[in-house]
C-alpha cells in the first residue's frame, strides 16, 4: 500500500478517472479537494478521464465546482463523448444524427454541426437522412419502445454506430448501480450482429486524447504521467496498455478486502495500489 | 429443394416450430392447416417446441384453434416456459420467485405452486425470502426500473437465475422484430457476472422433453422424428445435435435467397430444406 | 458441510463425475472404495459421468478395475464419447470421418461402422468423401500441422464438427493441468466461424443418456437422482439444470477455501457440499 | 468502385497494410511498385502499419527490398511488434521476458534491453524472475509441450502477457492460412481467465505509433490520411475509429464478389472500395 501523497512529485502529470476516485454518490471523495490544491499549487497538470456522455465538459466542470472543486475546470476534462464528437465531425459531417440519450447528451452531436435526432422521433418509413447512430446516455429515452426501434432501424441503415460509454453500470444511491448505456450497447450490437464503435477507457483513444492535450502545453513522456482510477479493467488495464504508471485507490470500484484476489484473477497489475487520491 | 409432402410418410412423428413455421404475424402459413390435417387422418404423432413463456400451453392451443387449427391442442404443445416450471417444482419448490414477465406469464411460476411476485413489487431490503427469479416474457415490466432493480437483486442474493426463452429477437408486424427476453437475459448475465439457466431450443432439454412424452404414448427412435423449423441455430442445430433428421423451412427466418450461404457460413447443416411445412 | 455417507440413503441412484471425485493423478480418492462398496452391497445403482473420448468405455473400466475398482465396469461408465458415437451412428452413418485424437480414441468412431481417418492422412484436395470431422483428445496428432490442416479443411467441406469433450484442461501430474481438446475446439470454432456439435458436461445430453439407461433399469425420477462432482461449471451446473439434486466435494478442482466463494462469484449453487465422495 | 489513383492527390499521406494489399503469397501485388513510387516522387509521406512480431521493421524492410521495393525502408514500417516492445520499455524493463515465438522474434525483447527466455527453457519451479510474457509469432515453439508450460507458468506467476499479433490466421500458400499466433493468444486468455494486453490493428494503438511518427516530420490531421487495407475488421474498422478515410482493396481478405454482403454484414463501411492499391 502506496501512500498517494508520495506519488505527486514522482510524476510530471496525473490523469484521474473520476467517479470512485474524485468523487462519489455522497459527494467529494475526503480529501481529494486537497490533492487538487496542492497540484494546482505545484502547477502540476492534471486531466479528469471519464467514460461520461451524459454532460458537455462545461456541465462536468460545473458539477465539480457546486462540489467544491472549480480548478477542475471544463479544460481539464476528457470525456469520451468528446471522441464520439470528434468521430462524427471526421467521418459523418453530414446529414441527421439519431442518439439514444438525453437532450443533454445530444449536446456532443449538436457541437459537430450535426443534426440530433432522438431515436424516438425517427420515422423508419424515411430514414434515408439517417447517417449515423450514437449511443450517449441510458436517460433520456423508453427502453422498451425504443430499443426495439433501434433495432429496427439497424436492420434497414447500414450506419456507424458510435457508444460514447463503454462502462455496463455506474453506481448510484446506496450500494447501487444502475445498467449504463455501455451494456446496452453490447445487448443491441449482438442482437443485430454489426461492429459498433466504442469510444470510452479501456480503450487507448481516450487516453491518447488527454495525452495529446498535454504534450500540446509542455514536453512530456509516458512515463512522466500517472494514471489513477478505482477500477482495474478501464483505467488501470488501460492506463497500463498505453505506457503509463497506474494507481489503483480503494474508495470505488474494488473494496479494499477484494483487491489481492481481484488483481490475481484478472491479471491486470497496477503499479501502486493506494487507499485513497487524498493526501 | 425436398417437397414437404414427401417427407411425412418417411417418418412416425413431426416436431414443429411454432413461429415461421405453423404462423407468422399474418396468420397461419399457407397450407400448414392441410399438413395437420393429414397428419391427424394419419394417426401421425406431433408436437410443436417453441421457445415462449409468455402463456400457458392451454392459452397457446386456444390461440391456435382461434387460427383454425384446433388440433393443435395444449398436450401437443412443449414449450421452453414447461422447462422453467418443472426446474421450479424440482430445484427450488419454497418460498417467493421473482420474475419479469406480464402476469400472465407467471402461470408457470403458480402452476409449479410457488409464490410469483413481479420485480417491480420486491423490496430490496426484504428479499430474504426470494428464492428464484424467472426471465418469462419482454412484457409485463418497466425495461429501465425494473432491469436496474433486477441487477441490483442479483448482487444482494445469490439465487439461481432461470431463463425461459433463449431468443434473442421474436418477429412483430411487417418485417420489423422486438428485443426478446433472451437478449435481455445476456445483458443481466453479463453485467453480474453469473451463470444463469437457460432452457430453450438449441438446447437438448426441450427437445427430450417433447421426446419422452412421445415416448410414452409408442414405442420409438430418435431417427423415427422429423424436426421442422425456419431457424438454423435454434431448430435445426438442436434437431441435428439430438440425433433428429432435420428439415428447414423458408417461410420464417432464413429467406431462399440467403439460405445456402447461411448453411455454408454457419456450418448447422439440415437434412431437408423445403419451401414450407405446406403439402 | 454435509458428510457424503448421510446422503447415500436419500436417494435411489448416485451419478459420479470422475476426476476429482472417484481419482486423481495420484489413484484413487481415500475412500470412495468403501462409497462404491457400500453403493454396490446396497444395490444403489450408479454411474460415472465423465467428459472423456480419448478411450473407449472398456478400457475406462479396465483403468478403475487397475486401481482396485472393479465394481465399476464399462456398464457403469457414460463418456461424452458415447454421445459422439451416437450423433455419427445416427446423422452421418457412411463415408470417412477425420478426426483429431489418438487411434484409441478413433474407437468411437469407428464404432459406429464408419472409417476413421486421422487428420495428418486426409488429402485436402480429395476430400469430398470425408463427412464429418471428430475432435476426440488432445494427443496423438501435432498440434501446429494438424490445427492448420483442419482449419483448411473447414474451409473447403461444409460438414458437421462434432466435439466429444468440452473440458478446457485437465489435471496432470503435480499441481499442473493441461490443455484439453474442448479449448482447442473452441480456437477452430472461432477461427472458422462455424457453429461444432458439442458433447460433454454440463450439457443435458450426457445426464439424459445415464438418464434413460437407468430408466431402463428401473422405475425412477429425476429428484431421485444425486449427481456427485468437483467443478461447479459443468457437474454442478448440468445436473442442477438437468433437475438432479446435487454435490459439490472438495477433492478437486474446488479447494475448500475458495469453494463459498466460487458459489457466490458464478451463482452456481450445488444442493450439498460435501468434504469427499469417501464414507 | 473508385479508381485507387484518383485518392492519391487527395491526401497527404498514406497509410498501407501489409499483406493482401502491397504483397501476397506470391510475391507483389501487381501495380504496387508504381504506386510505391509515385509516392517517393511527390514526397507523399507513407507508412505500412503490420500486425506482424515476427520479424524486425529491418528485416521486413529487406524482404520488400527483395520484392523490388527498397523504398519501403524500416522507418516507413510500423509493426505491432514495436508497440509490444514499447511496453517492455515502459512498464516491465527488469528480468526475463519469456516467450512464444522464434529467436528472430525475441529481436523486439531483446532491443527493449531485456533478457527473453524461450517458454521451452523456462523453469516453472525457478520461475520467480520471469517479468513478463510475451506472445511474439505462432513458429519456434512446440505447439503442444510449450502451449502446456505457457498455461502453468500464468497459473503460477501473475505476471503481464503481452500480445504482438492480434491476428487469428494469415494467408499460406495456394488459397490456404495458418493459425496466427492472435488465435492461440485468445485460445490461452480464456483458458486462463486473465487479460491479456494486446497490440494489432484495429486496437488505436498502432495508428496513433504510426500518426505521431508523421506528426514528427510534418504538421498534419487526421483528415489528410488514408488508411488502405483490405481487411475490413482490422485495417478499416481501425482507420475509421481512429478518424482517417478508408480505402477497401480487393486483392487480399475481401473477395470482390463478397465485399457488398461483408459491409452490409459488418456494419464496417469503408470511405472507398478500390479494386487494388495499384495505379
Amino acid at each position: 500500500m502506496t501512500p498517494f501523497a508520495s506519488l505527486l512529485n514522482q510524476y510530471k502529470a496525473i490523469f484521474f478517472d473520476a467517479y470512485g476516485v474524485l468523487k462519489n454518490a455522497h459527494g467529494l471523495i475526503p480529501g481529494v479537494d486537497q490533492t487538487i490544491g496542492r497540484l494546482v499549487e505545484s502547477q502540476t497538470p492534471f486531466y479528469v478521464l471519464t467514460n461520461d456522455a451524459s454532460r458537455s465538459p462545461d456541465e462536468l466542470a460545473e458539477s465539480y465546482a457546486r462540489l467544491g472543486l472549480p480548478q477542475i475546470t471544463a479544460h481539464c476534462i476528457v470525456s469520451s463523448g468528446m471522441l464520439a464528437r470528434e468521430y462524427l465531425q471526421l467521418k459523418v459531417n453530414h446529414g441527421t444524427v439519431a442518439y439514444l440519450g438525453t437532450p443533454t447528451s445530444a449536446h456532443y452531436i449538436e457541437n459537430a454541426d450535426l443534426h440530433a435526432l432522438p431515436i424516438r422521433d425517427v420515422d423508419l418509413d424515411n430514414a434515408a437522412d439517417i447517417t449515423a447512430l450514437v449511443l450517449l446516455d441510458d436517460e433520456g429515452f423508453d427502453w422498451n419502445t425504443d430499443l426495439n426501434k433501434t433495432v429496427n432501424l439497424l436492420r434497414r441503415r447500414n450506419i456507424p454506430v458510435i457508444v460514447a460509454n463503454t462502462d455496463a453500470t455506474y453506481p448510484v444511491a446506496g450500494s447501487q448501480v444502475a445498467v449504463a448505456i455501455g451494456a446496452v450497447a453490447d445487448m443491441l450490437e449482438r442482437i443485430v450482429g454489426k461492429q459498433f464503435i466504442r469510444f470510452g477507457k479501456p480503450d487507448a483513444q481516450l487516453f491518447m486524447f488527454a495525452y495529446d492535450l498535454l504534450r500540446e502545453r509542455m514536453p512530456i513522456t509516458k512515463s512522466d504521467i500517472l494514471m489513477v482510477g478505482d477500477t482495474l479493467k478501464s483505467d488501470i488495464l488501460g492506463g497500463n496498455k498505453f505506457g503509463f504508471d497506474t494507481a489503483l485507490v480503494l474508495t470505488g470500484n474494488t473494496p479494499a478486502q477484494d483487491v489481492d484476489l481481484r488483481i490475481q484473477a484478472t491479471g491486470i497489475i497496477p503499479t501502486y495500489v493506494c487507499e485513497s487520491a487524498a493526501v
